[in-house]
C-alpha cells in the first residue's frame, strides 16, 4: 500500500495511526502542498479534490480520510472497528460525522490558521471547536469510547485533531474525560504517535 | 418513526427523501431553530449538537443526516444502498465525505447566508461550492451515479444541496452532467420533492 501523506496533517495521521493499529505495512509518499504537489495533473487524477490523504492499494485508489478508514476497517480489520449491524453502524457514523464537521471545521481550521497562516475567522473556528469538545466531554464522562463499548474508527477519526487542540489555541485542561480517552487510545496495541 | 425536521433544511430533506424511497412511514416533528427549539434541554438530550435532523425509531435515537442514512440503509434498505463490500463501501464513503465537507461548508453555507441571513464569507463558500461542482461534473460525465453503477446513499446525501445550489447564488447551467444526474434522481420510484 502507498499513502500520499503530509506528516503534519491530522487527516493523514488518522490513516497512519489506523494502519499501525492494523499492523499493515505501507509506503509513505510525502506530499508538499506549498510546492503545488496536490494541484498536478497526476495528483488530481488520483484525487480530483486535490487533498491528502490518498491511499493506493494495488489498483485501487481511495481518497478522503474517512472513506479510507472505512475501507481499511472492512477489508483488513475485524468486525469491531466498523460493525455491520445497523444500530452500531449508526453510532459509529454519528462520530465520523463529528470528525468531518465540527472537529475539522472548528479545531483543524483554527490550527491551520495558527500553524500554517491560513486565512479565516479564528474566533468562529475556536467557538465551534470548544462547542464540540463540551459535547464530547459530557459524552465520555460515563463511556470509554465514543461510539461503542470498544474502540472503533469513530475514535480514530476524532482523535488527531482533538489531540492537537492546543495547536488551535484550545486547551484540553478543562476536559478530563477527553484526556482519559486520549490516554486510552495511546495504550492501544501498536499505537503510533503523530510524528 | 419520528423525524425532528425543518422543512427548508437540506440535511432534513436527505432523510425525508430516503424514507420516501424506502417507502417507510414516519411522523414529522417540526422544529423551529429561531424559536430556540434546538437549544431546549429536551432537544439537547436527543442531540447534544443541537441540530436537526434527529430520527427516533422505537427506543433508538440517531442524530446526524449521514448517520441516519447509514442506519436506514442497513436496517430497512437492500444491500445496494450501502454495500458491505470494502471497496464499494469506500466508494460510497468518499461521496458521503463530499456531502459533509465541500457541499455543506460551501453550497449549504452560502445558501444559509442568502436565505437565512447567516453570517460568513459568501465568496469563500461559493468558491468551495463551485470547486466541488466542477469535480462532480467531470466525475458524472461518464457515470450515472456518484459511487457505484446504481444509486446509493452517497447520491441521496449529495443531492439536496446540489439541487439547491441556485439558492446559494450558484447556477447549475454550466453543469449538464450534474443536471442529468438530478433528473435521474427525480425519476427514482417514490421520489419526493423537498417541499
Amino acid at each position: 500500500m502507498k499513502l500520499y501523506d503530509i506528516s503534519l496533517s491530522g487527516n493523514c495521521y488518522k490513516v497512519r495511526l489506523f494502519l499501525s493499529l492494523l499492523d499493515k505495512e505501507y509506503e509513505t509518499i510525502p506530499v508538499n502542498t506549498a510546492a503545488g504537489d496536490t494541484r498536478t495533473a497526476m495528483f488530481l487524477k488520483l484525487n480530483p479534490r486535490g487533498q491528502v490523504p490518498v491511499l493506493e492499494d494495488h489498483d485501487l485508489v481511495i481518497w478522503d480520510s474517512t472513506a479510507i478508514l472505512m475501507y481499511l476497517a472492512r477489508r483488513y480489520g475485524n468486525e469491531s472497528w466498523l460493525p455491520r449491524d445497523a444500530i452500531e453502524l449508526a453510532m459509529v457514523g454519528q462520530w465520523l460525522a463529528v470528525a468531518q464537521n465540527e472537529i475539522l471545521y472548528g479545531i483543524a481550521r483554527a490550527r491551520a490558521m495558527l500553524l500554517f497562516k491560513r486565512a479565516g475567522d479564528l474566533q468562529e473556528y475556536q467557538t465551534i471547536g470548544t462547542g464540540i469538545l463540551e459535547v464530547m466531554e459530557q459524552h465520555l464522562e460515563n463511556r470509554d469510547w465514543l461510539a461503542l463499548k470498544h474502540p472503533t474508527i469513530a475514535d480514530i477519526a476524532c482523535y488527531p485533531y482533538v489531540l492537537l487542540a492546543p495547536d488551535a489555541g484550545i486547551t484540553l485542561e478543562h476536559y478530563p474525560a477527553i484526556q482519559a480517552w486520549i490516554d486510552r487510545i495511546k495504550t492501544l496495541p501498536d499505537y503510533k504517535d503523530m510524528l
